[in-house]
């Protein structure tokens, strides 16, 4: 099973310097709707702000319970894969005592660093049945000690040439297709 | 060369009604940025609504030549692929003339239908300079005679079942990373 967390804290901004950024109703749906597509098992938005964990129970609550579960079935079946965790380890314990083992972390990053797993080797270990956490930051991307704690690391996404400046959305859809997607024509 | 054009006028709303939608920020900045991370050459918004493209041509101006510009070069950087149409046949017009042939038309949708050409035969094509346009729909999808006018259909995105909601921003990210991503690890 694959699980995924989209973390706000520790993360870096376009200096380098560690902070916490803002959780976006656009990363919420947009990743959980990826994750159903994909068929992840959940979503974990990961931010020790209290007040922001409650602005996402308050998004996925108007989606799952409120108005647009009616107005909106298919937003509510991708919405019910949200959850929250206050810390990245709060997350791993949570997902380690569902599946009675510590989940394979593999960390994600724009930037070319030293890549521990390829993608096609990830594929293989996820549809063998390692319950596997894949990391994706906001902001400039997941610090270093964030990187450091994971048990592995994907490649970058490369396009065309060096412009690494994809949306964690966009990246985390390209992801998710290349480690679960359906085989193409 | 890619052009990627994302359509708001003719598409179909959750009846299946034909409709225009509205532009939405969102929309033009992540599928900018994928297009410049896989090196398409242009992004055409097309929509009949003259209010709408003054719409765009402000979000544009400010990441291009306002104070986004130098607050973020990497955004004017996808920025400046974006262009704006009255009409899909104006954008196709437009595409032929610079490329000195019509390009060939590529309909995408989140339905099965009868698709008739793969992901690897068209990366094949575009690899070997076929001038192509991918055509993506707003609202829930291409209007039946925006697909009909087209010269080829890609395969829908094919995730774990048969929930088919991903945001149009995160389908074109994962064809064009399948068109035009590079070999991955």
């Amino acid at each position: 099973m694959l699980t995924i967390a989209l973390v706000h804290y520790p993360v870096v901004n376009k200096n380098g310097q560690t902070i916490g950024s803002a959780v976006t109703n656009l990363d919420i749906h947009d990743i959980a709707r990826a994750a159903r597509t994909f068929g992840a098992g959940a979503y974990f938005v990961v931010t020790p702000y209290a007040d922001q964990r409650h602005l996402v129970a308050e998004i996925i609550g108007h989606w799952r319970e409120g108005y647009g579960a009616s107005y909106n079935p298919a937003r509510k079946d991708a919405l019910s894969l949200v959850r929250v965790a206050d810390s990245l380890d709060a997350a791993i314990k949570t997902i380690g005592d569902e599946c009675g083992q510590r989940p394979f972390v593999v960390a994600t990053s724009a930037k070319a660093g030293e890549p521990s797993v390829g993608y096609q080797e990830l594929r293989q270990k996820i549809a063998a049945g390692q319950p596997t956490l894949l990391l994706f930051g906001t902001a400039h991307g997941l610090a270093r000690e964030v990187i450091a704690m994971a048990d592995a690391m994907l490649p970058p996404i490369y396009g065309a040439g060096d412009y690494n400046h994809l949306p964690v959305r966009s990246a985390a859809a390209i992801i998710l297709d290349r480690l679960l997607g359906a085989r193409r024509d």
